[in-house]
């Protein structure tokens, strides 16, 4: 099994790496790929190091898996070259999600359809895997018709430069110095931005269209409703969601809090409130506050946690490796 | 003109002095009260030094407002005394807030119900003030049916041990030190906390529901159904709500704007996306990303800011007794 990781010097292309490590993949290689300007650098795995190159037609040939954490310019790029050398390709990009041809999947809930791939396999939007692996094991007792979500996301939505500029603008803050926002729209330490991606014509930014668009794909309900608000939070590496959703049947609280507890993957959490902070540096959905929606029937209400960088992206991606591995 | 400030020592009585400085209100005493721990202290106003008391019975005759800015127990035991004195007592806690012979006001929402008062006017929630300010626009227009909204919750809500304790734990995890939560029940810094007040046996925070029970008061709509999630966040000052609601009637989004854009006290904000920071230290509410709730029909979407020691508290008792004066 041999595996290249296109991106593996940014926050996600990293972690890929320590998943890799972390759950034992039995890989014979594994070849680091990221842009010119890192060429040479070292990454260390297992002990060993391994030495980034620039991909191209010839060092990916003889690949397995390719794992990308590229930009979708990047990403439409290196696909034809991946296909070409035979490796499959999981994408952690936007660029080719909601392509009919293409599995956008979350392998506790869809993994079978990844199972239908033509050589390239989507990972879906980090917010968006969080809220659906939440709302899964509910969606399977009876379906999801309609999605209030506002979502907290940490700057580590926003690579490596995210998390620098929240630690820099926190100390500038603290010893009274200006602030020039420049990764995120305004300032993030000790603030809110409700602005996550460009603006659609309908208000609605690209990053909280994706709930719906990736929701509808990952759950199989093309009608599924989704108004969602994304805001950006000062936080590090987690997610968390606030979700208000209708069924189609009524469901008690405590027959969606079996589901979850029940779905692997996620944990319920009741002796106390889960917190960004609880998930990072993990795998797991930390679901809790699952109660009636007071607004309308059949209808609940929960809060969710996970760690953007592995549940909501690289270790989403391996362990979509890894289901095609073991079927 | 005589005029008293119970709790004047904290954060919101603070301000509240702070107010009745800045608006120039015409008084021609200020008695600043406090407890016993706190008797003696002096507070600035208008260059001078106001000397902090205990109120009785004794220094509370002659006044005649009495902003109170203490807590529920503390209220209802200075009620009587207030009442006795033959002050109208504007009063921020949530004791009496439900009462039906309490009117509970917002002065730009329902200023009038503040004239029927019988001693004592509530002064609302601080998320609700500040989330009613967006929605009573609109709801002017046709009424307002069900509202879903999430909070982000300044760490002001829970008074200057608040702010001391998000400086005290960015500051900790800064120089790698341990972190132990006291005035909220998990690290504030760097994270976000789903839990704010007590559980009601529905699951909802006395926090969450204050946005239904209150906001159907405010808005004179008994049959208002609201599902709210309240998070704390680490942000110093202001809240910040994402909103998403339905109406009776169909309302376009340039209708939802125009009337916000001409409501006092808020302001319509289309050309950068409203945050917490922005509306920190001045009293206006911000409302930003008004457009179309996705999931069903007749319902919109927005977001919006405001300083919650301001508007949702000082500021606002403030205006009250101005209306009173004025009316």
């Amino acid at each position: 099994m041999k595996i290249g990781i296109l991106g593996a010097t940014g926050a996600v292309g990293r972690q890929m790496l320590e998943c890799i490590e972390e759950r034992n993949i039995p890989a014979d290689e594994i070849r680091v790929f990221a842009s010119e300007r890192s060429k040479g650098m070292k990454l260390p795995f297992k002990g060993q190091e391994l030495t980034v190159d620039v991909a191209d037609a010839e060092n990916l040939k003889g690949l397995d898996y390719v794992l990308g954490a590229v930009s979708n310019a990047m990403s439409k790029y290196y696909r034809p070259l991946i296909v070409e050398a035979g490796a499959v390709y999981i994408d952690n990009s936007s660029a080719f999600r909601l392509d009919d041809d293409v599995p956008l999947v979350v392998p506790q809930i869809n993994g079978e359809d990844a199972l239908k791939h033509n050589g390239i396999i989507a990972n879906p939007n980090c917010s968006t895997i969080i809220t659906m692996m939440a709302l899964a094991p509910i969606a399977a007792i009876s379906p999801i018709k309609t999605l209030t979500a506002t979502t907290f996301q940490a700057v580590s939505g926003a690579g490596i430069g995210g998390f620098r500029e929240l630690e820099e603008q926190v100390n500038q803050v603290m010893n009274n110095e200006p602030v020039t926002p420049s990764v995120f729209p305004a300032q993030i330490a000790f603030n809110c931005i409700a602005e996550i991606g460009s603006y659609n014509d309908n208000g609605y930014t690209t990053e909280e269209m994706k709930m719906q668009n990736e929701g509808r794909k990952i759950l199989h309900l093309p009608d599924l409703k989704v108004t969602c608000t994304c805001v950006r939070v000062p936080v590090y590496r987690s997610h968390s969601i606030s979700a208000a959703f209708e069924t189609e049947e009524y469901i008690s609280v405590e027959d969606a809090e079996k589901a979850i507890s029940a779905f692997e993957g996620d944990r319920l959490v009741k002796d106390h409130v889960p917190t960004p902070l609880d998930t990072s540096n993990q795998d797991l959905v930390y679901v809790g506050r699952v109660r009636r929606d007071l607004t309308r029937d059949n209808a609940l209400s929960l809060w969710c946690c996970g760690d953007q960088i592995r549940k909501g992206a690289a270790s989403n991606a391996v362990e979509i490796m890894e289901y095609l591995e073991k079927h």
